[in-house]
């Protein structure tokens, strides 16, 4: 049940699912956070459930306003068990850095992770369909479906698109060095945060040259280096600041 | 039910649920595979059933031969659930490429992943809870233990240990460039493989300066710009070769 003292201006409500328990000081129910969690993602798990049992599958998703996308063959069981209207969890989770206290217990993650419950249902409608896969691939790739024929007919009957509405959801980040107890600063030990981050590597072009200048023009915005998250929040922006 | 034809020698059998469907060429059920996507990931996404409803936590977790651990707090709904031996998928994925083809239906996505079902429970014994925590630090910083104080009786009984067999499991990998068709070669845009991997950054050291030496000495294979895959895989196989 949505607690209504949580609800209104721009937070989603807590509910028994989604209130976090250890560490609520970590905890985020506000659209800003939450939105900016799922954007810097590409790649979710999302878990369901066939015969009782658990089934967490790695997929690629999308978010537009407050509804999530992911998509796959038609002939995956992940999908077909999804496609009917079933409860899901999907969640986004980016590791941040690794957190060295000075006792065992007290070393950590730096982290940001979401957590949205929902009911998966199929996109059926052809066009909707055609439309969801072109602001995906547009959402990495801006100005792309522009120079490609449009999608088939048969590739659009090979895929399914799958959405919900993000119904319930909680935000957890840990962003912070190590909490060391005052009695453990005397072990001789290095203390702090190592950073991780998913970069970006050098473009390896198809064997068939691709066209001249095409590169710099489509894919400059992944340049070597870059944080792949920084990029994903700044193409999510771009369409809503 | 297992498949006699795929049991014996260094592979899994494979079963009703890891079976995998689409893309079978892709499908990997061989120890040195499943260990090695295992061994090079420090997080996982556990799937649980609670009421019938999936959950899927981001948690750290780390092989031990055919075990799986994993820990947490005592007071986590997540593992007060899994305590008493669930059926819990743990899925590890690896984003390791960005695969542009040359029309929307061939964008694909280098990966890794692995999908292993099995029976959680918790490891209640003290002197097993407490070689499991050491285990797992000296997993990520080799030595790091000997120069701490020993896990507090208090400290072990806030955290608990999952563990599970490795019952069934199914491992996924695509490493290849865009599988255009022959028809799409004219398409006017650049076509091939971005590659994307977590790479370590810059220690950030606690505000108490560690001591002198320390950081060489503890951290130094956490070297800025390493990949950390790589790391991790080195670090598991330095103890099984």
């Amino acid at each position: 049940m949505p607690d209504s003292a949580s609800l209104g201006g721009g937070s989603f409500a807590t509910t028994e699912r989604t209130r976090v328990r250890r560490h609520p000081e970590r905890a985020h129910y506000d659209r800003e956070t939450v939105h900016a969690i799922l954007d810097a993602a590409l790649m979710c798990h999302v878990g369901y459930v066939i015969d009782a049992k658990p089934y967490v599958t790695p997929t690629l998703f999308w978010r537009d306003s407050e509804r999530l996308y992911w998509h796959g063959s038609s002939a995956s069981r992940m999908l077909r068990a999804q496609r009917d209207g079933i409860p899901v969890c999907l969640t986004v989770s980016h590791i941040d850095g690794l957190v060295l206290g000075r006792c065992a217990f007290r070393h950590s993650l730096n982290y940001r992770a979401v957590m949205v419950f929902g009911t998966a249902a199929a996109i059926e409608d052809e066009r909707e369909k055609e439309a969801g896969f072109n602001a995906f691939i547009e959402r990495l790739y801006p100005g792309r479906t522009g120079v490609m024929r449009p999608i088939a007919a048969q590739e659009l009957k090979a895929t399914m698109l799958l959405s919900m509405a993000i119904e319930e959801v909680s935000a957890k980040i840990r962003d912070d060095g190590p909490l060391d107890l005052e009695t453990d600063h005397t072990a001789d030990c290095w203390a702090g945060v190592i950073p991780i981050a998913q970069r970006i590597g050098e473009a390896i072009g198809d064997e068939r040259v691709p066209p001249r200048g095409s590169r710099e023009r489509e894919i400059g915005h992944l340049a070597e280096g870059a944080r792949f998250d920084d990029i994903l929040l700044s193409l999510a922006r771009r369409d809503r600041p």
